[in-house]
């Protein structure tokens, strides 16, 4: 079986971990999303690939979802000491020589997606790890300055991060989406994929930007195969982040049933609601997209696993 | 008083803190070699600049000479995981973080005499570090491999640091120099200088290096300011390094008399040998540089500060 993934960080990178449980013998290809990337220190920072690279490979710091685990944060100390900034991203030891490899390779000029391969080679995610593109993508947030009242525009991992959405986000714009392509293999995985799959990761800033590639909606919407989505909005809120900040930015609600109808029709064959918003199974399926009430929550393996194998049911139900 | 200095790495570094305790309040300006440096896994390193920086500025790995005190080495051991070298080379930690903001800021477009001024503003060594030049300069070594007799042009850091210097060098080239220009301030503070000193570093590939950049060994010649060096050959041999092999390159015996010769009567005026060579001396003075015997071993500050005063009575007397 041939499975596509759409995704971000931390949830898209469990969900795989609970699809790989559940289907260890499938043929996966993760689109991942490079709209958070961000250039720190002269380095290429990837922090939504490489969180599915240490999640699948072994290495991710468990505790916090993202970055190496068993880290320490020695040259960031000393980047600090020569006064050189941000202080508010935290890269650390182990982190930082990924970003180093990935640097030096680009600089070699070789594609994003061709360094993505090779530092899989270490890792062995035993999943394909596409890039959405080899062309720069970067995610921006327009923000009113909490003191100031100034507008700015600011980089999202700098709204992410260093002001923890703790602001409206009033707009938000994958800065060079429009003229970027998709990788290579991306658009033939989607069109000889079997099933389709948006994990629960935030709809507007990873599996939105990857649709924001122009060819990639398109050619979802035109894939032979059932698409289907998990919420990761359960009880009218994120079950991790702050995508009700970001959904609020395009105008839609922090709800299960709403960010199936964001994703809408021409997309999604299938919805996964969690139990406790069995209420929005209704309007969802009144929409046209068949849906279903299962537990959502990733609280460990098996239940993750439990919710990949709703999602594939799910598929072939919406075939 | 305003002091010229030129260095290389480890015998210049140490040199510089024994004028400085030598002539606390004198204005030294040091020219420092740069045809040892080298990109590493994209980034710019420069041995020799940062020997002289971490020494004068208290960070320096007391015992083995270069690199940082208190160093550790997480993220050349992931590069090694990523299968990514050269491992021959040691880049602590701490380390990295100088070639990173370093790098950052020549990716930004600031000159290395920019880059250079902004690492030392953090060290305070004490001195004004300028590198010889602004432009690409790579010393390499042509060497025949030991087992397969093939002839190889390396760089000098694998000739030095991975062969140590344990097949001969054929040729030593300091590739760039004639295209290069001296880094701004250089030929201003030769110019401007009451003495000028060669500390006891390397004659060829340090030194030499400095002198090969078009200019500098010029104004140097027309310099007003009484030039003098030390000796780094005692008993026929190197006090440090490998010396021996890149003099024999260019044709140089390795005593100190041959040394002095190899500077000559056009740069020199003065020269110390230690007092294992006194019977140097006439054949130095011979030619026509002033030569006095004293001891030239670095034991401790206080006995290299004796050499940096023996250096400027040297110079005071061959005025």
């Amino acid at each position: 079986m041939r499975i596509v993934v759409l995704a971000g960080g931390i949830g898209g990178a469990r969900f795989l971990r609970g699809l790989k449980s559940a289907v260890p013998d499938a043929d996966i290809t993760v689109i991942g999303n490079t709209g958070d990337d961000i250039h720190l220190f002269g380095l290429k920072v990837c922090p939504d690939l490489d969180t599915v690279m240490y999640t699948l490979g072994g290495g991710i710091n468990e505790d916090q979802g993202w970055g190496r685990t068993d880290e320490s944060f020695t040259v960031k100390e000393e980047l600090a000491a020569y006064g050189v900034g941000p202080t508010w991203f935290g890269l650390g030891d182990r982190d930082f020589a990924t970003h180093i490899v990935r640097t030096q390779m680009l600089g070699a000029g070789y594609p994003l997606s061709a360094v993505t391969e090779a530092l899989c080679d270490r890792w062995q995610p035993g999943v394909r790890l596409l890039p959405m593109s080899d062309d720069r993508v970067e995610t921006h947030v327009a923000i009113t300055e909490a003191g100031t009242g100034e507008r700015r525009v600011i980089h999202f991992q700098e709204y992410w991060v260093r002001l923890r959405a703790s602001v409206d986000a009033e707009a938000v714009v994958p800065v060079g989406a429009e003229q970027a392509k998709p990788a290579p293999g991306v658009l033939e995985a989607i069109a000889a994929a079997d099933v389709i799959v948006f994990p629960p990761s935030n709809p507007v800033v990873s599996v939105g930007t990857i649709l924001a590639v122009p060819g990639i909606r398109e050619a979802i919407a035109a894939a032979g195969a059932p698409v289907v989505g998990l919420s990761p909005i359960v009880g009218g809120a994120p079950v991790r982040g702050m995508a009700d900040k970001v959904l609020a930015a395009v105008g839609v609600e922090s709800t299960a049933a709403a960010v199936a109808l964001h994703y809408g029709t021409d997309l999604l064959d299938g919805w996964l609601v969690d139990t406790s918003d069995a209420a929005a199974v209704a309007e969802v399926e009144a929409a046209g997209i068949t849906c279903r009430a299962v537990p959502l929550m990733m609280t460990d393996l098996e239940a993750t696993a439990e919710m990949a194998r709703a999602a594939l049911e799910l598929a072939e139900a919406s075939q």
